[in-house]
This record gives C-alpha cells, sequence and structure tokens, in this order.
C-alpha cells in the first residue's frame, strides 16, 4: 500500500513519549543496548523481578488464536487461579490483560479520594490515581494513613521486599489495594486472596512467578460487586485465547512451581552471595529480585552495562539497585566476573 | 492448594453474567453445544464475521512470551499497521488488546455528549457510551444526526453492510467515531484512515480478516493528541508480545492477504447462491458475511442448530440472520445439505 501524496512521509516520525512518562521501568533492553554499543550480546537483563526459567510455552490449540475467547475457557482459567491462589468463591476473580491494566482501572471505580500509597514503591499505582484526579500521598508507615479514603500497598513490596502482615492490614473507608504481585512464592498465610476482608483489591501477577510477561495476565480479587464492575470495565473477551490456554496450564502445574520455588530459593542465596562479596549491603527483595545498596551505585551500572549485565536503579534512591535473578550458570558467572573485571 | 475452612466451596457458584449483559454475540460454540445435545461435530460456527480460514500462526520467539513488550516492538507493530492501513504518520495510531477495548475506552475521553449511532449495528458501541453517562440515540439516517455532539458509524455497517461514502461523513460538534472493522477487503477509498478528518478516530481491527479474533488485538487512528490521550487510558505494555509479533508479521504479508481477498470473493458468491436456493433474499453484508431474510427465520436457526451448524440471529430483527463464511468445501457441503434435509 503505497503512502498517499501531499503528507508527510512515515520516515523520521516517532511515537510520543511512552504513556506512563516519567515512569521508570525495567525490561527494555533497546534503550540499554544503545547506552552501551560494545557491551557483549547477549544481555543478560536483570532489570526485571520476572522468573528468567519461564515455564515452558507448548503448542497451543489453534482455536486459542482463531476464535473469540469463550465464557467456557474463562471459567476454566478463574478455577485454577482460584485454586492456585486459596480463593473459594471463583465470583471473586476478575481476570484482566496484565495486573498493569488492573493498576489502571482501579481509579475509576471511585469518586475523588484522598489515596495514601504506602512508599516508595511501584510507581504506576501513585501515576494512575492521580491521573484519574485522585488526590495522593506518598506515605511511608501505615500510622500515616489515617485520614486515607482509599490505601494502596505493595506487598511484599517492590523494590524492598518489606511485608505488612494480614493482621496490620490497615481498614480506609473505601478500599484498600493490595498489589501481591510477588506474593506467589511465600507462604499462602501471607496473602489476603484466600480471606478477602469487606472493601479490598488484592492483585495477582501471572507473568512473573511463571517468567511468562509478554503473555499479559493478571487477576483482581474483590467482592462480587467490585468484581462485576471491574469485569464491566474490561468488556467481553479482556483476555487473549493463548493466555487463557496457557494461565490455565501453568496455573494448574503444582509439579512445576514447586520445583521453581526450590530453584528460585537457592538462586536468591547465590545472587546475594555475590553482591556481598562485591561489597554491596542486602536491603531487601523477595524469592524474584534482591534490593542492595553501595555508596558507589551508579558506578556499578556503568560497569555492568559494559558487560552487557541490565540492572535496575532508582532516580530518588541513587543508592540502591535492584537485581534480578541470573537464569543459568553462565549468567552467574558473568555478573560475579563483572564485579571483578 | 487447599480450600480455606469456615468458606463456601467454590463448588456450585457461578460467574457472574456477561459483563456486556444483554448483549448478544456470535463465536460462543459452549451454548449452542448445550441447546442442541445431538447435533454432529464437528460444529460449524458461522455466528460471527471472522475468516474462517486464518493467518498461519508460525513458531514465536520464547522471548515474545517471556518479556515485557519492548517498544521498539510496537513501533514494528505499529510501522505494518500504518503501511497496511495507509496512514502516513504513525503517530496517529493506537495499538490495543482488541477493538473492543478501544470502544470500552472511547467515551471516557469526553465529557457528557449527546451520541447518535447510525443503526441499528454493532451494540457495544451503544452500551459502552450510555455507561459512561452519554445520551445515546440510535438514528437510521446521518440526517438525524445533526443535533449530536459525538456520531458512531460502523462502516460497512455490521450486519447491514450499508457503506458511508468519505465525502457523506458527518462532522459532529465533538467527535466522529468510524469503527472500520470489516473494511479491510473493500477499495482502500472507502476508509477514512489515509486522510482522517479533524475530530475523528478510526477503528480498524486485526482479528476478522486474519481470522485470529483470539488474539485480540485492534488499532484507532486519531489526531496525535487524542492517540496520546488513548495510550494513557491503556497504559504500558498494552498489546501482549505474541500479539505484537503475529500482528506485524500479518500486517506485513501482502501475498497472503491478496490470496485471501480473492479467495473470500469467491466464497461469498458461493454462499449467497446457496442462501437464495435455500429462499433467502441477501439484505447485504461484507466480504466476510451475508445478511440474509427470510420470514421463517427462526425455525431456520433451529433447523442448522441441529445440523450442528450455529448462525447469528438479531432479536429486533425476527426476519435477519447473517451467516459467516464456511471455511471449507465440505462445511459449504453440510450447510447446503442442511438446508434440503
Amino acid at each position: 500500500m503505497k503512502a498517499l501524496p501531499n503528507t508527510t512521509p512515515a520516515a523520521g516520525k516517532r511515537l510520543s513519549p511512552r504513556p506512563s512518562q516519567g515512569v521508570e521501568h525495567g525490561g527494555d533492553l533497546t534503550a540499554v543496548r544503545a547506552r552501551f554499543p560494545d557491551a557483549p550480546e547477549p544481555w543478560i537483563d536483570l532489570s526485571t523481578g520476572i522468573n528468567p526459567v519461564p515455564y515452558p510455552v507448548p503448542a497451543l490449540p489453534t482455536e486459542a488464536w482463531t476464535r473469540l475467547p469463550e465464557r467456557a475457557q474463562e471459567q476454566a482459567l478463574i478455577a485454577a487461579a482460584a485454586r492456585r491462589y486459596g480463593v473459594t468463591d471463583p465470583t471473586t476473580i476478575v481476570a484482566a490483560p496484565g495486573t498493569q491494566a488492573l493498576i489502571q482501572t482501579l481509579p475509576r471505580l471511585l469518586s475523588q479520594s484522598r489515596v495514601a500509597i504506602l512508599g516508595p514503591t511501584y510507581e504506576e499505582h501513585e501515576v494512575c490515581w492521580r491521573r484519574q484526579g485522585h488526590e495522593t500521598t506518598i506515605v511511608t508507615d501505615l500510622d500515616q494513613t489515617t485520614d486515607a479514603d482509599v490505601v494502596v500497598l505493595v506487598n511484599p513490596d517492590n523494590p524492598t521486599g518489606r511485608l505488612v502482615a494480614v493482621e496490620d492490614m490497615p481498614s480506609p473507608s473505601k478500599l484498600l489495594v493490595v498489589d501481591e504481585a510477588f506474593i506467589d512464592l511465600l507462604a499462602p498465610a501471607c496473602s489476603l486472596a484466600g480471606n478477602l476482608p469487606p472493601n479490598t483489591i488484592v492483585l495477582r501477577s501471572f507473568g512473573k512467578t511463571y517468567g511468562l510477561a509478554g503473555v499479559r495476565l493478571g487477576f483482581a480479587i474483590a467482592e462480587p460487586e467490585t468484581a462485576d464492575r471491574l469485569r464491566l470495565e474490561f468488556g467481553p473477551w479482556a483476555v487473549p485465547g493463548p493466555a487463557l490456554e496457557l494461565g490455565r496450564l501453568a496455573l494448574d502445574d503444582d509439579g512445576w512451581l514447586n520445583a521453581t520455588a526450590e530453584r528460585l530459593t537457592a538462586d536468591r542465596q547465590r545472587l546475594d552471595d555475590i553482591l556481598v562479596e562485591a561489597g554491596f549491603t542486602i536491603l531487601g527483595g523477595t524469592p524474584l529480585f534482591c534490593l542492595a545498596e553501595h555508596p558507589d551505585a551508579s558506578t556499578f551500572v556503568e560497569r555492568l552495562g559494559r558487560h552487557g549485565i541490565h540492572i535496575r536503579r532508582f532516580r530518588h534512591q541513587p543508592r540502591w539497585l535492584r537485581f534480578g535473578l541470573p537464569g543459568s550458570d553462565a549468567a552467574f558467572e558473568r555478573l560475579r566476573n563483572s564485579f571483578s573485571n
């Protein structure tokens, strides 16, 4: 198809900035490759908290691609999620095309509110509530949330790993949002999913633990009326057929998850040992990442970049670095060597 | 993971009703199988306007599943869409996880408005604008849209196939929405995509022409400022990695599309011939479906159902039936035989 006459050619045009302009995210190797053009390939991406050893993607039935997703397929996914997350009433689970899509949607459920976010944490929460006209405050302690209509917390926190116990959860007047994106491999009793307090929405992510972030699949667990509201916001066929199929298979697979939990525990220890040896102080983390501190953090970003290793830094915490897990012995060795060479 | 004690067991619980409660859609075989338990398998689903001979899904790179979708991948998809749709400025294209997701989102861009929808047409437009508090009217002629702030039309229309010429488009004060879901195989000059009027949003669907409705991929074409607003509504990583990859491959494939256009033209004629032979009057359609009328339409729904053929009927037009295209000689023969036996 040729370009129409009298119009600007596509070449040279750039897409407008990333939607969440100003929010830093890990996981984009294109940008970091441009910054370190001489770095060895392949890059090792430790800039996210995504499991580097993914659930193996099988050949999916053709119908998952070709047909509109059917209600029965969605129900099968929800049943697998209910079992995995210990949720007894499947009507309280909403499947969405990624947890980020839910984070974008939650602020639309309420009229203008005072929103306290326990932080610093995953920045999209604040950005999305503020964009919908809510008044947001970042608080560093739950004691500071007493005046808020809505409280948002990431549990365990990203990046600090701070875990608020179930019995210490606040009870704001309108809504408590608990983003449990990194809770999968902690003890089930850490999660609110199985015993949801009133006026609470729990978010669970599929892509991180299962190493399938490209699939875009997340869940909200909420009281049935709120769950219905969320389903209306997304409308029909919100989750693609391949995600319905793959999500169900993976969430039903106890063997894979148990083996993964064991491997990740060992790998997290191995990562910590390397970082301590390199002079870092371990501040916290989850089974999928480690938050470490070093007075010369920015120097390490440069050094690792030259070695083709991408890590996550934090604008407002220049001494902090977050390391995802290397996915192989070779990747662990490259990380170790990049500190000593 | 076992169920927690003292809670209602999952068994017996049902998911709440389909989000767009009351809106009829084709494409769900589970429900129709239950209505006709003795029908022969496999069912032939003619209830949608989805190409029954899909673009072949290749093995996708592992990274499409495992990694967060990168900006560069999205740009490559947008470039392919721009070329396919004759759009010269890629900043005017927004990729979304399905056209339905865009239809859900557009009503959020405007304050309360008078919305005229040229109908009867795809019902989700009205439902979504009304749900966001707008005042909606279904009009049967564009002359009745002069008082409206927003005009929505599906072009060519689903199900009638009515085509409004580019030069006859209305210019409402706030926004013109033209849903071009079924325009791919018409002459390029029928589309507004390549020469967007002010205050206009054009919607293009990927899944119908390419037979990949499960992938959930659609595009909005809008002025750059509106496109930016839409991107903000969706946030980062809105389109899954497999959809980015597959969409780019398919939209770049001229050979497949040309062969498909030729086949669909022949198949549409073959379908019409069968329907006329069975006593139907052809009212219209697109290359992907045929709208036909018969005084005993409801009898045919039953008869075809017993033969394992699912078609689309219309609550408010009991004499109308919409037939998608059979995907093989065998399917054409089953359709023909079901009328004569």
